[in-house]
């Protein structure tokens, strides 16, 4: 027995397009690239054994694929046979790529991902970003923009997109921030300030973080909750292999899940908010420290050398991320919790207390928490792929090469 | 801009049948169902222009639903006038149904609905099942069921399926309840209870409410927070028009949200849930009465002659509700939340501390809370209609009569 049709799981590329014969042809292309994405090299044979579709039907697929720069042959897998060769398919390493950006509070980057996901061009600049108009900003991140893509460039690649990863709300309409604090920016339209023939989509870093787990981690659920943290805190929800968006583009803001209900006021309106306990600053404020650059190094440090202030608060901080968790738990029962951004960095101290609240509230076996690889290149990651996926999920939207 | 193709809305009737020549028709069958549903009566030239197909082909899938007694045709719209008169499409009064059937803490119900949505036959039985074994007890909803189908069967209904709400958590497997406290079960398989030949999907009440008011909702928005109360706290999470599930399908556990992070123990294992300020059973504890039969009508009558006990013990659950949400909100940023259930019929003195709750947590305009007008009739009639939804989202799954 299985659940009802009418909520079966809805993922999957390209299942927005048309129903209609071409939109027919345009899922079964998504389908190819996925499959030579996942399992490749293929050759012909196997992908059309995998995805269902006669041989011939997905010769004409894989031709068009090829045409279009998205696959390339590798040559025949074993010359001198009968017939004509089984010649295995790659996904390209040069044409199409994605292209990812992130405003930091304290840095500005870019990278170029090629189709294969190898990162293949990118730049870093230190330096806050607080209090500074968005414009310098969005000038500043424009030039690195302008350097990875040169790069880029040299390797034969060019990108089809590109996606900012920023550290605020973004509106659904993919490019309005409507609030960063820790930039002290509101009502920002990203749009307006960076390359219109490249932008696709500007997104929150926790956003962009969880989906690069989904995405790059090793064994990671369709269904979990990544939590963040760079000065905020802020969560990804992912559910089926999608990322749970909400009404405004809002959701995930678990940082201002209530705690303590009658505790110290928070920013949001709110009271005993869990920023409070275990965001950047009151973690700093907890140890007897001073907030400055490199706050979460500073704490590691400290906490590696056995400064007990420093474990105390860490403590206390993953103490209050267990309670707030165990609330997302209830409503949400994801298959994981992940750890990713500045927490993955302070992990060592932060899960011991986190899985101990955590345990110690749930009768059955606890929710399992680890914590991410790709740390604090996450957002910047998830953005450049976000741009990758989308040529993968439809891959007639990319023009073929003149 | 819009949001990127790998995450688009991926809801929508049949999407989850193959992407073949036949799975083109099964959704597109599905299509018109939906279109005469929501909109009929309507001529074959209407439903052609609104689901963008050819004429010839919606003639075509409306023949294969008339036959299969699904729709049906109410005569020509204009007779006289030259050509194929214009006849207008229903969907059929007569043919599949749904049925539903509901477990309660003090009830069994069991109701049949036909494809248009009228309730066509009923029966309800009180008496409480707290502590009684799952056999006699489904022995009993049998007998109701029997009831109800031979009521349907005299006015030419047939049940498509059934499914039954129970007030505790199912497993993805839609037949398992895996725990019911206020029954007192655990590990009922209820697939080997029932009706073999009937039954399609059990389901926690919560979830079933929730979905009743996402179809038959006035104004339900596609994005809400259902929260519902029996004797325990349960939510619904609807998402895009889909219910989350969660992994386990343990999705909505409000009642198990940390609300005060060192309150008192919850049998859940966890400490100061909101169950535990908000719960039926807590709230009669906090307004000095006995647990009894009727809790919630007594409730009620109590708040409406003044009682000052009674009214601040409902105060104090709107409060704790109210924190709850707050963190919900904050997590799921759905477009409102919904109180049904019990708390439909107590909102008038739950609603403002919870209303003053949420919004003093808020910078922003509060998320709006509404009250179900389904109240407690909610998780059956979910029941019913997913039955009826079934069968809207897949009809060629209906076998055509003999």
């Amino acid at each position: 027995m299985t659940a009802p049709p009418h909520e079966a799981p809805q993922a999957g590329p390209g299942r927005s397009l048309p129903d209609t014969q071409q939109g027919m042809r345009r899922r079964n292309l998504a389908r190819v690239m996925h499959t030579v994405s996942a399992k490749g090299p293929l050759s012909r044979a196997s992908v059309a054994s995998r995805i269902g579709l006669t041989r011939a039907a997905v010769s004409t697929l894989v031709d068009e694929l090829i045409r279009s720069g998205l696959l390339e042959e590798l040559g025949p897998e074993r010359p001198g046979r009968v017939g004509r060769p089984g010649s295995a398919l790659a996904v390209s390493g040069h044409g199409p790529a994605g292209l990812g950006a992130e405003v930091g509070v304290d840095h500005l980057a870019a990278c170029v991902v090629d189709l294969r996901g190898e990162v293949r061009a990118r730049a870093v600049r230190h330096g806050t970003n607080r209090g500074r108009a968005p414009e310098p900003v969005a000038r500043e991140l424009t030039e690195l923009i302008r350097e990875v893509v040169a790069e880029a460039d040299r390797q034969g690649l060019a990108p089809a997109g590109l996606a900012v990863a920023v550290p605020g709300l973004v509106a659904r309409d993919g490019r309005t921030i409507v609030r960063a604090p820790n930039l002290g920016w509101h009502e920002v339209d990203l749009g307006l300030l960076m390359p219109p023939e490249l932008l696709t989509a500007v997104d929150n870093e926790a956003n962009f973080g969880g989906l690069a787990e989904l995405w790059l981690g090793a064994e990671t659920p369709r269904d979990f909750l990544h939590v963040s943290a760079e000065i905020g805190i802020g969560a990804a929800v992912v559910v089926e292999g999608q990322l749970l968006r909400g009404r405004r583009g809002f959701a995930g803001e678990l940082g201002h899940v209530p705690v303590v209900p009658d505790g110290p006021a928070c920013r949001c309106g709110g009271r005993g908010c869990l920023e409070q306990y275990a965001g950047e600053e009151a973690v700093l404020r907890a140890a007897g420290l001073e907030p400055g650059a490199d706050r979460v190094a500073l704490l590691a440090a400290r906490a590696t050398q056995g400064d007990q202030d420093v474990r105390r608060a860490l403590r206390d901080a993953g103490k209050a991320l267990g309670i707030a968790l165990t609330g997302a738990v209830n409503l949400l029962d994801p298959e994981g919790v992940v750890l990713g951004g500045a927490l993955a960095e302070l992990a060592p101290w932060l899960l011991p207390s986190l899985k101990a609240e955590l345990a110690g509230r749930t009768a059955g076996p606890a929710c399992p928490v680890s914590v991410s690889r790709l740390g604090s290149d996450g957002p910047l990651l998830g953005a450049a792929h976000s741009v990758v996926r989308a040529v993968l999920d439809d891959p007639a939207a990319v023009a073929e090469p003149a």
